[in-house]
């Protein structure tokens, strides 16, 4: 890779990476082998604790550390049952990085700082991140209406959110939610932010543990193929399938969330996401999906996003 | 102002206009001294047709042209009852370039092209722009999920929509929704558009025909004013209030169309943003209503936008 340009901001100072390029801690997707890629790529490389027993992360930091020397996370939702258990392992495995979703950071932000751990919050909002900036966060992750997974009951896409954010705190801002280009990676910082935080483009990385059968049918996914469901328990983008339709059409009939539940029931996104169950399983994944076209290695995906943002720097119209 | 930048581009020459920002045309608040504000200030101005009798336009295009010896257009909701005749009118007051929308342009093209009218279609996706670009459309306006007013069924936002339409298409590209200000402004033109619409920021411009408490509750909105509503009928954003909550309740409790339609009525948008009824009209506005704390001349919005982006430019991090 060559090029004469490099950002060097709060963002790649806090993390000391070489891009501020970071890819999501995703359920059954960002495991070590992922993480490990992005971060060897010379990007942030997160694993996502969500899907994992605690036993399971602790190997996945493990294999990590052996895999790469530079700095990785690992992306923890707060309403994680075993959350303590994740913390103290993430302590003792001297996880340089946390990434916090889904829930109140305050109540963890101290025992992560007396631990050295760099501490950055997920949010949808302004109000939230203020809270997070309030809290002590180091950084915090503004993740728009567009992105897969879960997202905010406000709708707020990234266009609006991030500078609506920016002005509303003085820590760093990492933008999320349809961003899988270097020129949609331009815009986002030009909206304010200071690095870019990627999900859907790594789910189709080689390296990404989501299923095979996954990847494909994000590849074959065309304009309006994802839409925000589930929106009276948690607001999830998913992937249309006959799942996620029947649970849009219940929706619309006005079912109550007792049934919504019993129709999600269990390990729903395992299935989809892991077991590539096409048509029963929870798939979740952002609207940008339309725009990817191959599975390539994460790395190549690193340099790629890189190469074409220093090109839209340099010529930008 | 000064600025040693200027964008020379299809969009610019097109239209012949100094700066490639384009005032949305708007029911009940762009008449002709908004429009001609704009085109005035270097802009593109337009007349919003929707919410004007056939007579009523004919003396908006004429007071137009009496205040402006500048490009300006006119934009026409296809779906509108006397369009053969707004048509007529257009044609016959020599309007040299008319945006459609909501409707199927095919219908049209020969008739304004014969005519020598720069024809313009908004579509809020890459398989409705592609349409547009087959029926001889000169350019498109693609409008993202955070847009005001009426809406596309894919939710598709301005992040993933600019940059899937322009690899779609050959003709060029005008960015719509989210967009208030220079920096995203310039991080529309970086996924790809050579021109931005505006329509919020315009509503809270002194010129607007807009009732004076609607700009207000403009000026007092924040993150998540807006939602997305009546989507069984045509999807619309409108400003919450107590009119809207009330659709988006009877919603969520799966209402049919037909009692929707009741609930809806004769003249609501009327009533609300013309007459200033806050509680009972409807109010269609973009989400970055928030981000919006002044009404001012419509030609410092323009120069301010214009100034803000020659700024971003120059110093984009």
């Amino acid at each position: 890779m060559q090029s004469s340009f490099l950002i060097n901001n709060r963002i790649t100072q806090l993390f000391k990476i070489e891009y501020p390029i970071i890819q999501a801690g995703m359920v059954w997707a960002s495991g070590w082998r992922l993480a490990s890629a992005v971060s060897n790529a010379g990007g942030l490389g997160i694993l996502g604790a969500g899907s994992m027993y605690p036993e399971v992360l602790k190997e996945h930091i493990q294999k990590t550390k052996a895999a790469t020397s530079k700095p990785f996370a690992v992306n923890l939702p707060l309403l994680y049952p075993n959350i303590k258990e994740l913390i103290e392992i993430i302590i003792t495995e001297k996880v340089p990085i946390v990434f916090t979703s889904a829930g109140n950071p305050k109540a963890y932000t101290s025992i992560l700082k007396e631990a050295g751990i760099i501490f950055v919050h997920v949010v949808s909002s302004s109000f939230f991140a203020q809270k997070a900036e309030a809290a002590g966060c180091d950084a915090v992750v503004a993740e728009g209406f567009e992105a897969g997974g879960h997202n905010g009951r406000e709708e707020t896409t990234t266009m609006v959110l991030i500078p609506a954010v920016k002005a509303s705190i003085k820590i760093p801002l990492i933008a999320a939610g349809g961003i899988a280009t270097g020129r949609q990676m331009f815009a986002a910082m030009i909206l304010g932010a200071e690095a870019v935080q990627i999900g859907t483009r790594f789910v189709c990385s080689e390296e990404a543990s989501s299923h095979f059968s996954f990847k494909e049918a994000i590849i074959q996914s065309k304009e309006g193929d994802t839409q925000l469901g589930l929106k009276q328990l948690v607001p999830v983008r998913l992937l249309k399938n006959p799942f996620s339709l029947a649970i849009l059409e219940a929706e619309k009939n006005g079912v109550s969330i007792e049934t919504l539940q019993t129709m999600l029931g269990k390990a729903r996104a395992k299935k989809g996401m892991f077991e590539g169950d096409m048509v029963e399983g929870e798939l979740e994944i952002g609207q940008v999906s339309s725009l990817i076209k191959d599975i390539k290695p994460a790395a190549e995906i690193v340099h790629e996003i890189w190469n074409d943002f220093t090109a839209a720097v340099s010529n930008p119209f």
